[in-house]
């Protein structure tokens, strides 16, 4: 069995999210149906990371069991061929048989921007959270420092998603201010639903004063989605890059 | 009579353009109905530059009379409120009685950007004209230097415009390539219609061996479009800033 690896990158705005929804165009149902001709099959594309709707990549990685002996770029041009240009495959490679791009992801990047000029740029409309509110961003990272590490983020899962082991590692968590944008890169070994969004909706909230860095470990320890902040927009969010 | 120099940044690639039209929605119009609640009244709004459908701006200059004693501040915000999110005042000044933004303006700065990668990021399809075959950058540099100056560039124009006066002067006109992207910078005092789009399709009929550098000069002496390369497509084109 060959199973390539896909890189892509897709710009989420008018999708119902990565995978496959019975209401919505689905971006793993897209990236399926164009490798289908290629083996007259309708092979299961699996992703690394669940974006929702309105999550954007730069480097989403799905697996995919393709029985062809086209070579990967072959394989790669003749999926664009089909896709719209709003996702594009920028990378296919043979990957190991058995490859699996979920179960095998041993960690995960995402960046999330907040444009805080008053006046939002046409160009990032579909691409920031639009909060020009004033921050503290040394505040936010204050609070970010408490994040970092191997904690219990039960208090950052959407409500209802039901996973209870809720541990996962933060390896980095930057904010970093540049001319009229707060820019937040999170790198993981993994996140919940709604993790990303949650905790930098949490940071927005310190940024403004609504509650302190120091609260972060109170909010951990809660293990409740009522002690975090609001869910940031999803908008704002791309996964940037999957680890393996 | 106040009247009032609008800045305007849009994504052009759901408008007819900027000027209105009987079959579909113009910036111009927009911007117009906007104002209109100011005044109770419907005002003309005058641009600078007349961008075709499809082709953006940075920094589109427009100017309208207002008869109101609102600060330009909350002038500006109270259009904003009214405009869809892919058009934005971005500045808004008090100018002297009688500005006229096309009339007045002294210059423009446009932009075009080729992208020459394989493969077209979904974020750039429709701010780019993807044109991924191999290009003599130099050579497209010594033909940009047979265009500076003062010429008549009517092998440039629209076929049908039917301007007369067809001289201009083209100050700046600099190609820069980075990464996989072309960046066609133009500054002139004025632009015919269609000129900044055929000069940057003819360029890259240079860049990919079709026509050579020194060819250009029989180009301006033919003064007839056909002598002249293709028109690139418009949204590869931003309208960065006007000078008065």
């Amino acid at each position: 069995m060959r199973t390539l690896k896909l890189t892509l990158a897709y710009d989420g705005t008018d999708f119902v999210g990565w995978q496959r929804q019975p209401n919505g165009v689905s971006v793993q149902q897209l990236v399926e149906e164009a490798c289908a001709p290629l083996v007259n099959a309708f092979p299961a594309v699996v992703g690394a990371g669940r974006t929702d709707a309105g999550v954007h990549a730069l480097g989403q990685v799905a697996s995919v069991n393709l029985e062809t002996e086209l070579p990967a770029l072959t394989v790669q041009r003749a999926i664009n061929a089909r896709l719209p240009a709003a996702i594009r495959v920028v990378d296919a490679v043979d990957a190991p048989s058995g490859f699996h791009a979920r179960f095998h992801a041993a960690g995960k990047h995402y960046r999330y921007r907040i444009a805080t000029a008053a006046v939002l740029s046409p160009f990032d409309r579909w691409f920031v959270w639009h909060a020009p509110e004033p921050r503290d961003v040394e505040a936010m990272r204050r609070a970010s420092r408490v994040l970092v590490g191997r904690h219990d983020f039960a208090s950052f899962q959407a409500a209802g998603a039901g996973v209870t082991d809720t541990v996962r590692t933060i390896h980095k968590l930057d904010v970093r201010e540049l001319d009229a944008e707060l820019s937040i890169d999170l790198v993981g070994d993994g996140f919940l639903r709604h993790m990303v969004r949650a905790i930098v909706g949490t940071l927005a909230e310190v940024g403004n004063g609504v509650r302190t860095p120091e609260s972060l470990a109170g909010v951990l320890a809660a293990r409740d989605r009522n002690a975090a902040g609001l869910t940031a927009p999803a908008c704002g969010l791309t996964l940037m890059e999957v680890h393996y």
